[in-house]
């Protein structure tokens, strides 16, 4: 089942980087729900390639949507989006087989599916997937907009550069940024630019993290053990590739505090009850407070660099030296932000629908 | 499906802090398998509570195995496993019900199950039911020996005091400990005990981080996606009361990293591909790789604190001043141990079985 | 996964026949219900062993619940319950494991479990299981009476001599039979247990059929393709033991129809659109119409008799004559109607909680 | 999830019988499977309309697969296969919206979607969808091949003219037929055209049955209560639309029978155990015992006949006569053969990647 995520909301993603498609089917949302698709389009044109910090492989990310709608709202059957892979560089990619990149996924993929995995630009595991997954997140992103529910995020770090965090009490969504690179300090934002910059004159890559909330989210969302929301935000976080961890609320620094440090204090803001601070991310039990939802996720640098690096040759069984070709972004983490953006609806909506 | 975990291994959680019992039942681990009930028992008792680091309520946590097992061995149908709760004091919680504790699960429960959740020492909610989990990874761990995997770890910090970290290429089983303080770091040790001494003396509790590693483990376990190791191994450990972030290989640490020091080169030893470094903790693309599987685990002070904390009440929606009697761990850290294990070993469990 | 049924409200039966017991664990009913307890030891007693026509072996089957009441009202923990073996003949079952009874489960368990499945009366694939099962059924029809929803059925057939059916139009719950036998009509009644009188004077069994109807349901209820109703009643009625069919309205009748002689003509009862017939057995397109649920399930003749019969011996690959010593029903269809409610009652519950 | 079906293998079934396209994702096939497209080809052609037993509408059927496939091999990522919609006369559905059909999911439909339901062609709940299913099938029956099972079927029954039965005990692949309108028996084969053909000019249709038979499943697949064969089976055939009862073995006629007549002896044919009959179906507690797999479904009439018919207006809620216009199969059983199978294929092959 590794394509299907959800219980209530069922996403199924398809497609390799090279394939004729990638796509996603998206069943349960509930029928009579308009969709809109300029806005939907704009969410995916903030992950899509484009811009002097990302890759040069344009694709359109012009989902087209072959069911589910009728008339433009949706009717109880599954929502599938196609995507056309159409700036495929077809190739030779028997050398890429035979010396799997470092810190790809290919060495252990290979082994996985016994050499018949899609080698071709990452196949399966590429980056390009979460194009599905954002369709899918755009949808659930509407679906929650009906509940009072809205989702943003921002580059939280690149490399050792920081941006400002949200106020996890007050944030609204009015800050919440929709362009392609965004970070709420403009200092930060342009040091983290000029890193890329150099970090790509370098042949190199760079990683950074995300930060990401939910405001509106009433209290009482959620269930106890496995299928809290930390639980299930997690188990589709990691769906997005080079994510590395995941944190809520204060996260691994809460591990620094002590209880009367870390604890969250209530009121009665008029009839509901609400924290003063809120360390605890919005989540206590898997179950929401009714307080904003924040959580922080790692994303390593991207492991395709222009540098040579040692890896094997797996037909002779000998040391390979690598460089490797083509394109490839040097710093991920901007558009992995309407990623986390995405994972984050979708794990929502599953509760919601 | 909250109490249910599980694809090929499901894993089915019950009780409250003072429900009869608590217990799990687990279905899918192979015919045939003798259990060692001693060595699970050892198990369970680096949990159990006891020390001077730990609550004062004790209980004995000898599981009674109603089913599964014939002379020993299992044979197909699922185990079952029950904890009577023999040590339960009874009392008046009436006054909990109605001021929910700061940074407890008490009120988003309360809102969930419109004020029916079993109050009663945190119900659903309480640590005790880890026991239960650790009787299944226990139960996983024996399962896993046979397929070659051993899983250990230990407190990596505590407050701000560290232990010293795996090595992520070299670690194997016999680094692991199974004292009921385990750390590697002998001064560190003494320190963090000092610490935990001089916080509970405040009134006060601290968070700490695990670290846990997997060895043995084959690469090409796992799965693209949404049931890469990563997603799953979070999805339980999130299980876990006071877990708030989780983190493979170097996690958070790799966000300040280029992808040239962040990488993993490969090489040979011998026939088996292997990396010189571990960055990854054993995973790529969501399947392993062959190396150790490393992951760390932040966990939250105890929000049990002695200390007087500003609460509402719920009654008269007004605030409240509190202050929690009654048994709590100034550190739940320790105990937090084997938890991370079992969480790992059902996950890992879930893959071979 | 196979001892785990559900999705919104998942049943995870344990235990084997001669375990030290068998249970249930039930998650996902409402907080805040309170269960009557007298009820559903009344509903189990209906499948409980007794009465000149049932097996010798005489269980009290009454469930402890150790866990999801508080003070005898759901808490939103799952409700575990825990039935003792306690009259369990030991004995000298070897002879059993070489010598796979007929149509019994025995053989191709024993090939699945690689010899170590439990062999003791059956294992897990006892009958004995349907009282689990009924503990969790009797637990959805309380929830389900808050919905308004009431199951019922009866003994349509044993052998060839056949009961009155429901009226599938006008069935109420008032028709709802609660003994033992439950027979609508008295001639029939007692021609069934003159048959199953003779039939075990001559060391035999029978079979039968029941049907099972659910009134109350809403029209809406259910779900397109593979979350159909019938689907999913389906799923759960073939963990019983023994049954080989189940059919839906007018079932396997249908076949031999016309569109003109089998389709339902709607029209307005007051508000309420209805059919004034009901072949289609309440349910289209997987979903409710409104109009009672009707089902019928067949029932094989117990394969434990006491005839002699052939079969093999695995130790030495040559046949082999056998006698069946011990208790057994010759008719199992009585003790079988509780449990066909029971799963209905489940399937039901799972999509209303 | 109502689209989603499976555990280990996945199939995920999208569209609307006047979407832009329908199609299936397939998850789980083992990588480096060669797919043979012409083979899927002909048998979606046994599924497709033509033939002057069937409906006028024309559809090629031919699937596009976008996904899952590296020069025709399985490379481990989904198998993705999409048919568009080519042959879909637009037209004005709101009489139908207001006028359900009577016996067609349009009411209850309506009720669960809130009157959003695609009502064009029956949407979600059109026979079309099967042609999905069959890809899906195809797929899986190219898999079960390399593991030596084949799968196929018959027209059992229409009408009250019944075809010859499979011997359960000995048959075998090569008495599997593949024309459109596969029946053993000339003679009933005859007989039941000319049934259609009347049937057809009276304006009418009718109902029937399907065998279907697995042959070369080993002994030992299956498990016990809620993932048995016939709990797994009967979860997907009823996905099929039309489909009102599922047997397995003597099935129904089990329940008229007594034990000794029902019970299948056991006999060694040299290595292997077998029975001398198979009134077991080649099932036992949900396992297979290595005898051929048998069951048996009930194709109710199609409900879309030419004959005037009662029903109600929704918006007025008055009674109306309805005359349904437009192209319908007077049988839907020679079309559903496929689907049966497929449906079997894919439940088998999710217990065997």
């Amino acid at each position: 089942m590794s394509s299907v995520w959800g219980r209530n909301l069922t996403v199924t993603v398809f497609g390799q980087s090279h394939a004729e498609a990638i796509g996603v089917v998206v069943d349960g949302l509930p029928a009579g729900l308009r969709i809109d698709t300029e806005e939907l389009q704009a969410f995916l044109q903030r992950r899509a390639a484009g811009g002097p910090f990302a890759t040069a492989r344009k694709e359109p990310d012009v989902p087209e949507i072959v069911s589910g709608l009728v008339d433009g709202v949706t009717c109880g059957a599954p929502i599938t989006a196609l995507i056309r892979n159409t700036n495929v560089r077809s190739g030779d990619y028997s050398d890429l087989r035979d010396h799997p990149r470092p810190s790809h996924a290919d060495y252990p993929a290979s082994v996985r599916f016994d050499g018949a995995n899609d080698i071709r630009g990452g196949g399966q595991f590429s980056g390009r997937l979460t194009a599905a997954l954002c369709v899918a997140g755009g949808l659930c992103m509407q679906f929650l907009k009906t509940k009072g529910v809205a989702i943003g995020g921002h580059i939280a770090s690149i490399g050792k550069i920081h941006d400002k965090a949200f106020d996890p009490v007050t944030v609204t969504a009015d800050e919440f940024l929709t362009d392609a690179f965004p970070v709420r300090d403009n200092e930060a934002k342009t040091a983290m630019q000029e890193l890329i910059t150099v970090t790509r004159s370098e042949g190199d890559s760079v990683g950074g993290t995300i930060e990401c909330a939910a405001v509106g989210l009433p209290a009482g969302v959620g269930d106890p053990l496995f299928d809290g929301l930390e639980n299930r935000i997690s188990s589709i976080v990691f769906g997005i590739p080079a994510v590395k961890g995941v944190e809520f609320g204060n996260g691994f620094a809460a591990a620094e505090l002590t209880g009367s440090e870390n604890n969250d204090a209530y009121y009665y803001a008029g009839d509901t009850v609400k924290t003063h601070t809120n360390r605890h991310g919005g989540i206590l039990g898997g179950i929401s407070t009714g307080m904003p939802l924040v959580l922080r996720v790692a994303i390593k640098p991207t492991p395709s660099i222009a540098k040579e690096q040692e890896t094997v040759e797996l037909s002779s069984k000998t040391g390979y030296t690598q460089q490797i070709k083509g394109r490839h972004d040097p710093c991920i983490v901007p558009r992995a932000v309407p990623c986390v953006e995405a994972a984050l609806a979708i794990a929502l909506a599953d509760y919601l629908v």
